[in-house]
């Protein structure tokens, strides 16, 4: 069965799209630990990051560094700070989060409810800076 | 003034180093959350991680890949868990961590407190397995 990535991907499942390539897609986390959290996953779908072949890994790197710049230009923030983590979903994902001190990507927070308006509009704003 | 990380490239600090290209170094992290916390850092001292340039960037990721498939077959985990923060030293480094579970990564967590002989018998297990 297709992973949830995969299927939001394919368009069966609705996301707030950011940008996408041959290889990648980007898109807001809808659980964010902050106003402008998004997830960069590799089309093939694979568990492990690491396991990735070089170029599928150097390109989600390259591309999760473009989305990053423009979340950076986006959203007030000292920084983006990037994790890997994948203990939820089977499928290798990249969290790119603004952060202004160390408590603000801190995973045991409790993620913020924003609204479909705020989602579009912060999708809508990112986009724009790419 | 150097930072603290080009002061550990330089051999001025010493290091529990695991390994060193052209490019790149990765050493213990002496602070650590879990046994097998490592540092990448681009031998470039540069702030920002997405600010350095396209082929430093990939060196940095490419090797910040070896590093954390060696310590996954060193440290008994679940997965290697990648973060990139860098609020406190102004020189780019991705964190490296075997985790088990999404509490293994949290930077608010205290951090474990090892002997000289504990961390230089890590550095060995995964530099053996590089």
């Amino acid at each position: 069965m297709s992973s949830i990535f995969t299927k939001i991907i394919q368009g069966d499942i609705p996301s707030y799209k950011i940008a996408e390539n041959e290889f990648c897609y980007a898109f807001l986390d809808i659980f964010p630990l902050q106003r402008g959290h998004i997830l960069v996953v590799p089309k093939k779908e694979i568990d492990l990051i690491f396991d990735l072949e070089d170029s599928d890994y150097n390109e989600l790197m390259s591309f999760s560094r473009k989305i990053a710049n423009a979340i950076k230009k986006a959203i007030p923030c000292e920084r983006v700070g990037m994790t890997v983590i994948g203990l939820e979903v089977p499928h290798a994902h990249v969290h790119l989060i603004p952060i202004n001190n160390v408590n603000d990507i801190n995973f045991a927070n409790e993620k913020l409810k924003l609204s479909n308006e705020e989602f579009k509009s912060i999708a809508e704003l990112i986009s724009n800076n790419l």
